[in-house]
């Protein structure tokens, strides 16, 4: 988007700045394997949108997703902060790319990890929160002749 | 999420019926596959954020996308409303479901589509208007036998 808008947005605002907090946060938790140090970044009726899987919505449901997560694989990523958007005292987005190393436990095998994420998020008792998040890879369609969907 | 505040959200208030009626003329522009009707439902600095695709930021960016995908597939598809959230008066967000077909127009093929999505909507000008849109599908990760990432 617009660079300078971008540098105010994520620079300048103490909110901008706390968002950008909680996203570091959600990738160390996610480093750390910690569900419930996840599950502490979420609003209670938070919902994660996984690819392949129907959303997750509530703090229950999103616990049994991030255990089924973490129980298949190992995500050390880094966020890259496209754009941080405040909406209202209470709304904010977050637009990001990550990037690192996806490892399959049970294979013990690790490829490159590339996804892009749209965090909608909620200021609740002064503390920014995760209220919806959705992703995707930015893996090629095709690559070493496999066709992905 | 909460079926009454769903209900209320979609049903009483004016902005959410308008914002609905936005999502399923996106619907219809997509099976019409035509550029600029779909880019008239976007803000001038809307992104898609499309799987295995960086985004695509702002209105010349976002012709290019869809240029991209309707020269390569049809999509016959329809917007089941999960919930819609006013944050504003100028910011909402929906999250969709979307059933339908895919039909890859190379190979003349088509497919059942299930995918998931997040609209972060706008209001410019009294008219809602899409501001950013990620989507991921809901395919199992495994289905006859091809592992799809």
């Amino acid at each position: 988007m617009n660079g300078l808008v971008h540098e105010l947005a994520t620079v300048s605002s103490p909110d901008a700045e706390a968002i950008s907090t909680v996203l570091h946060a959600y990738g160390a938790a996610l480093k750390a394997r910690n569900v419930e140090e996840v599950l502490a970044l979420y609003t209670t009726d938070g919902v994660i949108m996984p690819p392949h899987f129907p959303a997750s919505a509530g703090i229950d449901s999103l616990r049994a997703s991030y255990t089924r997560i973490f129980s298949t694989i190992e995500l050390v990523i880094t966020f890259q902060i496209e754009e941080i958007v405040l909406m209202s005292p209470e709304w904010g987005f977050a637009r990001t790319t990550a990037e690192g190393t996806k490892t399959i436990l049970a294979l013990n095998e690790s490829e490159p990890h590339a996804n892009q994420e749209l965090f909608i998020m909620k200021k609740e008792n002064g503390k920014w929160l995760i209220a919806r998040y959705a992703f995707s890879t930015m893996k090629p369609l095709v690559q070493n002749g496999i066709q992905r969907s």
